[in-house]
């Protein structure tokens, strides 16, 4: 229970189950394996070294483990450097054993969660790292790929980073067309409050420091900042005074986050992360 | 029936429907769109614009319709500049209207679709203006994002580019570690030739000259040449003269492309155009 | 937009039919209503009524009519007292008209929903009521029937209480187990807030007034007060002066609750509204 | 073999395992059990009692089994006092050891599924037990909670009761509307004797003393008498002389459950032991 | 309402609907009919005509109505000799108009579905016709092809069949297994009739005719024949003298089913009527 | 890896899962075996024995033994003739030991699956075995059992079969219709050709030599010659002179394969073989 913890928690195997074998579905189609199955003696066992080609945070070895357990159950999966490890290329992530068929059939979809998984992670502990010594936190969107929302927002976590809502379901979020449509920042709030009970998270996005202004007078807790510059960003800090938690988002890149960060805001929020991080380069040897 | 054939084929219905019905699932949770449901009158009817903010080439909006009809049947999806169309940054790409709290509810979903789709499209885009004016295709691999493998494959198509394999069974790519199980070229030619039909594809992916000698021998007619430097690639396709359709493969970028297209190759496969993609810039504009 | 809020909202037909659809496959089975089907003739029409037997609060009129819908689409469900309306024994639901079969197909399935769905709502109406005049809201918990949640939360909703977790994943709840296993309060939160996001609501589980002084001083703003008699629980809301926002909870009956919230507490949850509802007496006259 | 054998008959489990892990899905979200896993050390290890916090009868620990080895296969559960058993508040049911955090992670869904299941035994038992000594037996009817019948049924014969039909597909059951489209009892029966084959029982449901007479004349076997009095019902048996099968329904309560069974009928339905039946109070003590 | 009645009963949409949907996602696999898409134009638009190219008796249009409606809900489907008819070699069976496209992608799925189950249908009409003049009834078995057993019992009533068990838990077959089991028919019989309500049938399989006097004395009336031959089968009818409903079983052909019948049995059942029937040959011609 | 290599490849365990599951599903119903249930003790064990009652090709042990597998997974399932052996009637093919119970719940569901696919295996084997000397392969067609596809094509190859096509998406085969609509041959094969990669097979189907010269003359490598008698097939293969490979199909019988297969062509495609194959009779034996 240290430091190490928002990256302990994998997602639970029933949540990772479904999206891992419907993967393996995916690559396997009508016919499976052919090549392998032809080429391959059924008897056949190897040992694959699962190695980065590349230096990155590591995310995803738990869906890669439960592919190649998927394809067979007798493959054994041994993690050297387990998931939110930063590591350098050439480094050693796991070592697998077991029918050579296997593992060749298993390849494919294990490489495509790992790769992609510690893309994302790889994205967010650039990040992270960037804002190291200030105070703020960096968390991740909704803007993930479809089918994948469970794993990304791991993956963030494997990164050093925090998770945002997961859904439309789990906190609120006003917007700019919300307060349209509500007739103001006021009536929003003021319906949501009536309508949603205590566990319900009301998170209110402004643009100017005059609805933040508004805001704050509302006792709004949770502000999120959208598309201001750092200079309006630490005036917003300056006017909420540990009031309400601090948001900032819009187009955050490795270059600007921290001058963002370093406006006193508690919270960044990147969609990059998720949505645009390059696939770590990860191989199989055998 | 014309040129534009490759990216009129989106994918059947019943193939997008419950990728986009999962994607959406995911983004509801159990209490679904509470901030809109609290905040905008049930009557309230809106028209959305979807927009590129980014020059690119398009694709998803069959998979953005497809989530806007779930979120509510009678919400109209009008296309202004279809999947495979390139626009400037500002074009307005489809037009959705009916009611606003259905938008909002559906809006989060359409464009992690479009944007990502579109952003394969984009890549595959790039890669193959490149090779603009040579014989060689642009393919695509199985390193694809999890659980969307029919719609990455989709996009490419809307990139002007052209699918290799969907799976490990609609066609045999025979690579190294296939070689070393079967011993050699030949006994895993004769394998494969002896398990399987008329109907399925045979490639071998060879690493040297020699191979290919070995291989252009043995009558295989397609054959995958595994990162060659455009001299070696050169020579191959001396050597093949014609016999054989050749792939060339291997970190493939946008700086190296053109020249491995220069050697004569017929096919160029990337990985990156789908693992590593950015996502294209879109935006909902009420 | 209006008082009647919390009731206006019924989960989305996207997680709403699921569970309708299975109800029907499992009444239909494998053979289908036989004996409709060999009484009724295919052509037959009828009107049905679907009549309150009894008083109470109407809860699932979203569920039968999809259920109607699912096993004719061409039937018509009119509704007169919409899901929310507390009614009188005798008084008019709704209306379906079409295929006498299929009314008879599906009358029980329907059923089934509005009768358990109404004695949750009417449960939660007659809590809500008991408590009017005071400050206090009623929550339900996640004591519901399994694969009912979404619904039995809206029925809730529909009697006039509101929502608390619809999971494990939505809020934190620190409880007993949990102080016990992470070592006392402060470790707890601690651990919490290091590892969460700024939208996940964290709320303790306190026993006494010490650990209720101990929560205050670190700042922790939900508190639920376990099993405390009235007098207690006075006491709790003096010393949170409005820090917190307190949840009392603890075998809540209809003869206890009204004293329970005269304390002022913000909240009292129940688990019998959901686990223990009576069904109300629903039946479809031809 | 024994006179236990109704409750010795849990659902197969490939009947139960896709209820539970619905239950545990609907539950676990997205993020899973944020709470555990942030406040309780990945090795913890616990043990923890189930027991029953009030008298009943206990049926459902085939469900919460089966959650909890969902959550975590490696968790050992052994029962002390099986489905079936009838214990006095305070009987430890049953003994879970394991990982802490998948104890509480399964403690809410384990706790829904034998809390309601024991609930139906129970009010089923004590209906048994008020016609004891009779030749009626209780059965329950298709008035079961949607998505739960399978258990519900099972928790019928948990507490001595026995089952009706599973489905609209497992018998024909001739109610009035029935009666009133075919044209009478006599084509309504002729019609079903035509279309169907030697498997299907066929019960009527008769309002009067006319309709039986006309029914027992058509040699219809299985007659469920509707809402009838004691006096008429004992009538009813009179009539019938033992040429069929009598089944008492409509309304029945404990209070006058005895007075219809000692009329001589051979079975009595109610829906209130599935529908109504209040959840036995059970904890789960670490 | 007619003699026609047993077939004039088709599964319910929500009972075929997964089975034809699933035919389809297994025949368009990941990239669907990738050789009309590239061949025919979008908007080319055919008239097909579904035909039978050989004498039989007609089942499953509702079946290929429902894969041409998936592929393309604007699709038109006359049906001209419906599920039922028994018709010439030639004759017109349904008409479909629209897409050419979507008429070419459904044609093989909605063949598979109408042959096989056109086989099954004439199969049963051949035995039914064969006992014509007599009182036996052809029913099927549970020997029927995995995934499409509710089809198929469908195809055997459109053939003049009657239906057996739809599965192994609507009704009790009591083998010789069972009855080794239980130590003999009459402990059997009684086990079973404490443990289930009135609403399931008991058919008892009897060898001998020894054993048939056995049941006859416990009023089982409902008896399965075993392999006995016509002269024993007359026996049993006569010992039985009407007071149990008798089934013979075991390898009934074409050649034998009249004796069989002959000699007064109620139902004569046959396996290979859905496990071995030829495909009935259907074509679409455009 | 031998000659025996075509049957030793069963579908991957995650590909024959669901369709076994799901048969069990169909048969289990709601209330299982309720039969074995009531009159086979819980703790019985048994021995039994899978027996061919008659000679042919074995195929389906592996769905068999997942079967019961699922019904208990205690069960052991020791293989004596292996899917692919060709046995005489009397020969042993599997043996089942464990719970009573549970093999005759998973008795007639292992029946159904290993009693259909060595039908087909058989017939297919007498095609087989009616070519012998000749080069002509015998390849199945898309006339399978809707639902069974993958374990039909695996069945195919246990008779010594090859495998054509497993659905719409992974060869292109262009038939009358599709030339019709493209406007010849030409422009069908045109078109092909630019819309797909390398990696997907192209066969034409011809009705006549003229035809057949056309295709050659574009050097299309797979020709499908559609219901040409033995002279005119002669005639083909003499003009095709091995620049592409030849498949004959038509109403293909046992009678006529021989004179088809001596014409020279390469492959010989039968849909009998999957759509009319007649059930294989085993037995289970206790």
């Amino acid at each position: 229970m240290s430091a190490a913890l928002p990256f302990t928690r994998p997602p639970h195997a029933l949540l990772i189950e479904p999206i891992v074998r419907h993967a393996l579905e995916e690559d396997l189609g009508r016919a499976g394996d052919i090549t392998s199955e032809l080429t391959v003696a059924a008897d056949a066992r190897s040992t694959a070294q699962l190695v980065a080609r590349q230096a990155g945070t590591i995310s995803g070895l738990v869906a890669a483990e439960r592919a190649f357990h998927f394809v067979d159950p007798a493959l054994s999966f041994a993690v050297h450097a387990p998931d939110g490890a930063s590591v350098q290329a050439g480094t050693l992530l796991a070592t697998i054993e077991g029918s050579s068929r296997a593992i060749l059939t298993g390849e494919r979809v294990a490489l495509n969660f790992t790769g992609h998984l510690s893309g994302v992670a790889t994205a967010t502990r650039s990040m992270v790292d960037s804002v190291d010594g200030t105070n703020a936190r960096i968390v991740c969107t909704r803007k993930t790929t479809p089918g994948l929302r469970v794993l990304e927002k791991y993956a963030v976590r494997c990164g050093g980073g925090f998770n945002h809502r997961f859904g439309l379901d789990d906190a609120v979020l006003i917007k700019d067309n919300h307060l349209a449509a509500a007739g103001g920042i006021r009536p929003a709030i003021e319906r949501v409050r009536a309508g949603l009970g205590h566990m319900a998270r009301i998170e209110l996005e402004v643009d100017t420091l005059a609805q933040l202004e508004e805001a704050l007078s509302l006792n709004i807790d949770t502000i999120l900042l959208d598309n201001m510059p750092p200079d309006t960003l630490r005036q917003a800090v300056a006017m909420a005074k540990g009031r309400a938690t601090l948001e900032a988002s819009g187009n955050i890149t490795l270059a600007t986050v921290r001058a963002v960060a370093e406006t006193g805001v508690d919270y960044i929020s990147s969609g990059a992360i998720t949505h645009s991080a390059q696939n770590l380069d990860l191989g199989l040897d055998f």
